[in-house]
């Protein structure tokens, strides 16, 4: 049974604030050598192998766990 | 600049019930071939290049971003 692992983060032209605040939190811990931090979701599922895993992941990303209009998501299916 | 692409979830024993919420809303849209579902957090930052990246990403890891009682964390370091 496949493992897919997605990523969901807001689009790159989008401001991320929680990624913002967790800049500041780092900065103020001392880390000035951290740069651009962004935060979104991940989500591991497995799905029963089949013909178009692909396709189906997809379906599964635009109705359900990313809003395609602010977000971007990947994914990587591991065998 | 290396980009360090992490993600934290729960640690496998416990709940996670937003998961099951997910899970239950895939089956109700049809997917029955869903399996464990578990959510966690997406974070990507840039780290300016050091001698010890992996020991300050850990750090970093432990000390803000991930409960290291509650949670499991991985991480990439894409150079």
């Amino acid at each position: 049974m496949p493992l897919i692992k997605i990523s969901v983060t807001l689009k790159p032209t989008l401001l991320d604030a929680q990624g913002r605040a967790v800049h500041g939190a780092l900065k103020n811990l001392g880390y000035n050598n951290v740069e651009k931090v962004r935060i979104g979701r991940y989500i591991e599922l497995n799905l029963e192998d089949g013909p178009d895993i692909d396709g189906q992941v997809r379906e599964i990303c635009d109705k359900l766990l990313a809003n395609p209009v602010i977000e971007d998501y990947r994914y990587e299916v591991v065998k």
